[in-house]
């Protein structure tokens, strides 16, 4: 018998609630033809994460697994997505963070590529900048930076790297033409957060569509 | 045993009618992100109103406590919403109104920004203008004014006394870059209200978008 | 014990049909704080038809009464839509219709007003004409036309009928600022003239935002 | 009792496929009106495909029936789509392809007409490209031609023999007016082929409305 590196009964609660969000924010058309990826952190140095390439509207616990911090799976024969290095990275830096979700809706895609050339979207005079961690008035200003798109994650894990070094606050990105990454202290922040930022996004884009 | 200063049978039907139409809203996507709050009536100088900061597409009745027009919660240690305020004008200036709908709809959201500097949006034309208590012909003129937002709530009420005190009609608001508030005598009225601006709302924003 | 002028078997049959289609067509929407009515022909001289200020996606059977072709109600003290006059008025001409549809959506709404001074919509092109009965290629013409919005019943009535008269081919009509009447040989057929209409207005209103 | 010449399991499991995929599709409003077609390869030289003129939404077992790749029904009295010899085509063309899926979204609708004089959408920059097999970055350059809309069949399947001839890749296409062709190994690949089209459509027409 194998002893795992983990608590088998907080894995499952873990993959139950990324089961649940993906059931979700599919209904809502985020994570069209299999893209997309969560995850939560699972004690020390672990985090439960999707396997690449379900549906994410049609995951099972069988579709989650665990990863170290260095992207290795743990326990498993599972590949995990390509991707899973920008999860673990938030969660090394983030000591507080418990969940990342990454989604591609029609906004976030669209929105990174028309906001790729200014570097990020600015949020000014929205209440529901609100419901972002410590914003407590709409007076305040919020930004989500765009990175440039890479299909090497080394060189997105870098950039990322050189813009938290340089103390610019972050509370989610952008990747260009691809999609969202967002994160909160458990689930329910994180999806607080991952809403708020599409609400966000969408209004952004109708008050550039409907300003003459 | 204590003894509410109220009856807890009607209670229980205010909470229910609470809940549910925080699951229709927010199925509609009115509430993200945790915002927006629904009040009901509740006898004399008390009102069901939503606790602060819950999920609206999940309420349970748990979720639903009472305050006094003074905004104080009675007979709980739950925290009401700031706006709560906004509710208790409205029950205080009309006292045939029973129920009060605040909810962030994109178009809600996008439309008060567009509309600000206008200090409102005239409704002109549309059959639905019916759809709101009193008005019997698509030939009147239906207003729906924009006050500016702001995080202090007697600012907000002071604003829209003022109004009342001018003698305008009101049958909903917008707050600029936060939502909209609609009543009605009761839940189905404030729903059928809620419904109908939102609506026009759109409409508006469509017919803006495709004039030449 | 009342003998009823019409076979109650087949009333529920129709009033059956009536709850289904609102209850679907409200989930998309198109029936925004309780607009829109639904009928179908019931025998000689009658028509099943909803009853005034319902929510059309949550119709009972005790939601549907009995009209003839004068509009008065049949065996009942319910009150029909005063728009039922548009629904007999179909009946009436066309002997072979056995369902009408009026419907409010946001597309419906706006297309009816920014194509009010042209008299109407042109289809030309799109497959989706075919799903019009006696439409056979989308390389025919498809005419929809837009008539002015009054309270007058007989009115819009008068128009319709000047329309006919003069043997214009009628499939379906908007009424300025308000919604659209569809028809077809049977529920399944007006459904999808509604749909096809719907869908074709969209088309319209999305070139025209998207052409330069 | 007759021989069937096609392993009546297998082609109760291309029918529940293509019942579930159609119930699906149907409710993302990706079929309005009876229309679109669906089908799967069944053995040798043989096709499960949907019959003519059914609610896509509403599919039952008895509403799919099989052809040969003449597009002759197959053991049936049924008739198949007209437009079932695009599917065949497919299949012969393909030896690999297990599933075509023919659907009539708004955006394939309006996108085919606004880039029929393009002659196809040319997509780049999109991380979803990489949902389409064989397309392994962003980077790459992925063609969905527009070919011009005939109710005369053999002239479309014409039209897509001479593209093919000419050993110009196709992973799907457009016809004026009408809708999407997409395909698959198996009906998933195919429904991720549809949903990343559909969402790189709408990011398309979405950057065309957007940008100034």
């Amino acid at each position: 018998m194998t002893t795992l590196p983990y608590d088998s009964a907080q894995f499952e609660r873990n993959a139950q609630a990324i089961v649940d969000a993906g059931r979700d924010l599919s209904m809502l058309g985020w994570t069209p033809a299999t893209s997309s990826n969560f995850s939560m952190r699972l004690g020390d140095g672990l985090a439960a994460v999707t396997v690449s390439g379900r549906d994410k509207g049609k995951l099972g616990l069988d579709d989650i697994m665990v990863v170290d911090f260095e992207n290795r799976p743990v326990a498993t024969s599972a590949r995990p997505s390509a991707e899973v290095a920008l999860h673990t990275q938030i969660y090394r830096r983030f000591p507080q963070v418990g969940a990342v979700l990454h989604t591609h809706s029609r906004a976030q895609s669209v929105a990174s590529r028309l906001f790729a050339n200014a570097g990020g979207v600015r949020f000014e005079g929205w209440e529901l900048q609100k419901a972002i961690s410590g914003h407590d008035t709409h007076e305040s200003v919020l930004d989500l930076p765009v990175f440039p798109n890479t299909q090497d994650m080394q060189v997105l894990v870098d950039q990322i790297d050189t813009w938290l070094d340089s103390g610019k606050p972050l509370h989610g990105y952008l990747i260009d033409g691809h999609g969202i990454y967002a994160w909160g202290v458990d689930m329910a922040e994180a999806r607080r957060h991952l809403e708020a930022f599409e609400f966000l996004l969408n209004c952004e884009l109708d008050l550039r569509s409907f300003s003459p």
